[in-house]
């Protein structure tokens, strides 16, 4: 089935919706949270326990895949669905993000960005063109727009410049499309200056995809002006196609983003966290490592129904990461992966159940 | 259900035997490979795992455990079946191989050894007592006597007071037992010297004990030197008890010595060269990094029912292993783990159909 979103439901005190992307591999339900497979593995997990998880959709990241193994190697392969044996949607990024963070020597032309790679220092060009040509290769069902992710801060000019820059590799990015290319979003920069984020809109839509990201958050600026960018950006993107905020967030921006009508969201917090020993639970957050948790019989949120919660103890999970056990990894990820899926899946209940002003207003209170 | 071992069927032309061990948590075939756990998890691998793989019993280290996190700690929470949530059988050793292989200062007096912790340089005493009581307080199924692991070279004289101190510790460990205690394995000393190993399984089966142990094997002897000792040395043993030669080993170790009559083994060789990129295949061992499965689509090894082999090309585990993806080393322990099992039961089947001669043929004609 080829790329389709469809919106089901509207809360009636905020902007949330409820909704569902159809992609050639398979149905996700928005508001969704995408988690992050970076080399083509969310760390630590099996496909089937991703599934288990109820995820339906991840992300891999295409700088890292098209450095190593190569995308042609994928592509010879049969495309990352089979590569990496997962058969639901995969949504990539374009790379744009990982050349500005990760590499070094960066140099901007007319034709793209030449970089060196993080791994061994080799050189290598991006283009838009050839950002298309590796999602294609990979077998993308959501492909991301190269961008320049805008610093923070940037000055009115810096950011002018840079949102330039993007709308014209978005431009290059949708004319280099195949006829039976996947989906593809155009991604709207311009910091933190509310002219420069509506003309981006009008720019990107004008040139027109098949749904729109919020890019450049997420990246030091103060929770407020990350709220407040969101709030004057959402409402502008065309209604009936998904909007996503990439690379975002803790659970409370989640809640209030959906509120503000975004549908879908990644972000490494679940999984990057879990790894440094950090559980997600319904009050807030709980560190592992904590001498208090030595002799902790309970689980690490009581009543939580996932793998880890049913089967192990606080004191168990605090050995096994301060042993720097490998089985801590996985278990810690297990449970933040579950408890994102489980905010998710209550949202989207609220919504549907035009419940979600008071959802919202309960998680915040249980968080005081 | 007490322990108890039984004798099934012997190999006729070879000192093969194929059995059963019942334990408080089950029964186990022999001959068995046990996988280690060292600090309370088969590194990487979840039970459920483990039981997919048909693993029978799994091995923990008391040392280990004993440091960290306490057996206290673990006595507290129910036990070490409880805290690992794994409810099949479990061999402790008794600490006494990683007091002299990991810990500092190691000084020995008559009351046991002094040694310094390899985590943070505490000072703590073991005796025969102590590891009993530690291993009772894990709740272990089989229970193993503190020894000095005499190492590899060591002459006549350093080898005899060495296994002299080994039986004084054995009979000191016998002694301590509590009434309802589990089963309690000696361990046979006395390095490369024939009238000492004979010694010391006379000396430790006038003590009496469950089942009997090969100590000192595998610390850097030839290998013909550890086939001798065995070869020696195993039919010496308690017919109707199970004997166990620990620390072993390779594929080719395991035919050799099931053939002698050898009923346990535990060995790191699947699990720790699992992460380091080294694969068990039927003709011998796969490099996983190397370059030529760069984008080789075949699975590790053709025909092979494990879930790494039934999903994943080597090409995708290159990738992961290159990457340091914690994925890497948990699909690599499938794989070796399920082909140690492979092989016992190979070996089982065989001995049960008067084919085991036959079989180590075909065994060794296939690496040649």
């Amino acid at each position: 089935m080829a790329f389709k979103f469809e919106v089901i439901d509207k809360s009636n005190e905020t902007g949330a919706r409820l909704g569902r992307i159809h992609t050639p591999h398979g149905c996700i339900e928005t508001p969704a949270f995408i988690p992050v497979g970076t080399q083509a593995t969310v760390k630590s997990l099996t496909p089937e326990e991703l599934c288990r998880l109820d995820v339906q959709i991840m992300l891999a990241n295409t700088y890292h895949l098209y450095l190593r193994p190569g995308h042609d190697v994928i592509g010879k392969l049969g495309g990352l669905h089979r590569f990496m044996h997962w058969d639901r949607p995969i949504l990539t990024d374009s790379g744009g993000y990982q050349v500005f963070s990760l590499s070094k020597l960066r140099e901007i032309s007319d034709r793209g960005v030449t970089f060196q790679s993080h791994i061994d220092g080799s050189r290598h060009l991006l283009t838009p063109e050839k950002v298309i040509e590796i999602q294609e290769t990979l077998g993308s069902d959501i492909m991301m727009c190269l961008d320049e992710c805008t610093p923070y801060p940037a000055t009115h000019t810096e950011s002018q410049k840079s949102l330039e820059l993007s709308i014209d590799w978005a431009r290059r990015c949708k004319e280099s499309l195949t006829p039976e290319g996947s989906a593809l979003f155009g991604i709207v920069q311009g910091g933190m200056f509310e002219n420069l984020r509506a003309y981006g809109v009008e720019a990107l839509t004008s040139i027109g995809f098949d749904g729109y990201a919020l890019g450049g958050l997420s990246v030091g600026e103060p929770k407020e002006a990350m709220l407040d960018v969101a709030a004057f950006t959402l409402p502008l993107l065309p209604d009936p196609l998904p909007r996503y905020v990439m690379g975002v967030g803790a659970p409370e921006d989640l809640v209030e983003l959906v509120s503000l009508g975004t549908d879908m969201f990644d972000c490494v917090m679940p999984t990057r966290n879990a790894r440094n020993g950090q559980l997600f639970v319904s009050t807030g957050t709980l560190n592992i490592c904590n001498a208090q948790y030595r002799d902790d019989e309970l689980p690490v949120e009581a009543g939580c129904l996932c793998y880890t919660c049913r089967h192990y103890s606080r004191a168990y999970l605090r050995h096994l990461f301060m042993a720097k056990e490998l089985l801590a990894y996985r278990l810690n990820t297990i449970h933040n992966i579950y408890s994102f899926m489980r905010l998710m899946r209550e949202m989207r209940e609220a919504i549907h159940e035009r419940q979600f002003g008071q959802f919202r207003r309960n998680f915040h209170a249980q968080r005081a």
